[in-house]
């Protein structure tokens, strides 16, 4: 692709990666208004971590991949707001003392650090809810075959079989000396599965049978592979205001990561080919795929 | 009613009561098999919380309420296991050393106190996500209106305007002086949400509009703050053997209930009132709604 053409899209991609910022950030300030009757302590600790904050990059990828099927942008951003609010409380939880034990994300107090451990439990408990009353609602697809779909699929995505069984197996590695497959088998878990759901989401909203939305979901895993090795090599790379939250924090629990196992330049040359990989499977498509061949291209850069 | 007839409404209500319990043991036995690849203790943390023990009080209500519309028991099971999902994971991070600190729950160790903290955290989230994989499923009911509209309001009931909420409340009024219709608005979040969730899924797989679902709730609502007050009467009477978990908690902890506002005589004066109101929105119902009058009469003495 000639460097002009590149530089277009990447352009393309920061104003889009902004506007869904701010759009996931007004939707949460609808749903989350304060109330005045006990829970105001509650609400506040939903809204500290759920707005103004992260790079919004499984949103991203809904409204990036509604593109390919017509999918009304206010659809994707609503299902982007209910993987979102899924991440968010995954966050919320896993900085308690219990967990990871972290003071600091986002550049900000952790909810714990600010509101208390109760309230960090309830918020991210109540952010878990709040994902699928967005997706069961009638404002996300006409279709209830649909809006069922989609939260049968976030509910595998994100319970035992997907990312809170992931945050297990990672509990349970630590000290471990694990191998490439069993790091990417727990990291398909832990973080994959939410992020190839952000591309199944529109391929539901679409109608696409479940062998239909395969390449899809190639995609999503390869690139969601590739931003956790990017992710690794900021952790290794150590520079906690780079990445808004305390670094090396996986070599001080000697956990085994991407970076520990391939050492940094064969981990970084991986998530190159990952990418690529990624790329190949929107082949069937034209310029309306532009956005994804872009996130995927660009999207480790950004991290650095 | 003939004393005899309400014998033999009591046994029928037992009988009920006991394969409930099993039938929904033997449900979560199935959804939670374990897995040999670092998410065993993930799942044998799951099954102690979830299978064994406990009531069944939602699952049963669900199941009697079935019998008004002709809903198949075995879709009534599948609803009430997602319901007793949601209503464990909230016992499971109630427990948890920052909010309740129990070491006891239904007569066994709590989870963290059995499989350590992290894994609580992570057992609760799942079991939470398991509750709308369950209701999402086709073999709940075959129509998407009705899984979808059935995610929905688990979802209200459970998120931040149904139990987390009234949790964030009762944390809230610790050490404050709450009046009676301060307490009711609390147990309503805290506790009746769900209740009344339990009553409404099987009028929603019945395709009865929200008006139509009125009366159903409005029963639902009444027994559960009965149950409320019943709850707070053994918890005053302070027998941590009848009670399975630790008593008299409420009153260390400086809160207001039922019983440290009305009294312990007058207490039981509303509970028996609140049991005859839940029972009169019975009334355009026969005899398929005995269990549901027995459930009433009978639940609150079943405690004792």
């Amino acid at each position: 692709m000639p460097v002009d053409t590149l530089d277009c899209l990447r352009a393309e991609l920061d104003s889009e990666a902004g506007q869904v910022c701010s759009d996931i950030d007004e939707l949460f300030e609808g749903l989350l208004a304060s109330r005045d009757d006990g829970r105001d302590i509650l609400f506040d600790a939903m809204r500290h971590a759920a707005v103004g904050g992260g790079k919004r990059l499984r949103p991203l990828l809904t409204v990036a991949a509604a593109r390919l099927f017509g999918i009304s942008r206010d659809r994707a951003l609503r299902a982007g707001a209910a993987i979102e609010a899924i991440h968010v409380y995954s966050l919320i939880h896993d900085d308690l003392p219990c967990m990871d034990d972290d003071d600091v994300r986002r550049g900000k107090p952790t909810v714990h650090k600010a509101f208390g451990e109760a309230a960090a439990v309830l918020a991210g408990d109540s952010l878990h809810a709040l994902a699928f009353e967005i997706l069961a609602d009638q404002a996300t697809h006409e279709d209830p075959f649909v809006r069922s779909e989609l939260v049968l699929e976030l509910a595998r995505a994100s319970g035992p079989n997907g990312m809170a069984g992931g945050q297990m197996m990672d509990l349970a590695a630590e000290g471990q000396s694990l191998d490439l497959a069993a790091i990417t088998r727990l990291q398909q878990l832990k973080t994959g599965a939410l992020i190839e759901y952000a591309v199944e989401a529109p391929c539901i909203m679409a109608h696409l049978q479940p062998d239909a939305r395969r390449p899809y979901r190639g995609y999503a895993r390869n690139i969601g592979l590739a931003f956790q090795i990017a992710d690794d090599l900021i952790d290794h790379a150590g520079d906690p205001r780079a990445a808004g939250k305390r670094t090396r924090k996986d070599a001080e629990a000697g956990k085994a990561t991407f970076v520990s196992v391939l050492g940094p330049d064969r981990a970084e040359q991986q998530a190159r080919f990952l990418v690529d990989q990624a790329i190949e499977h929107l082949g069937g498509h034209g310029s309306e795929a532009d956005l994804l061949r872009a996130l995927a291209r660009f999207a480790i850069e950004r991290n650095h």
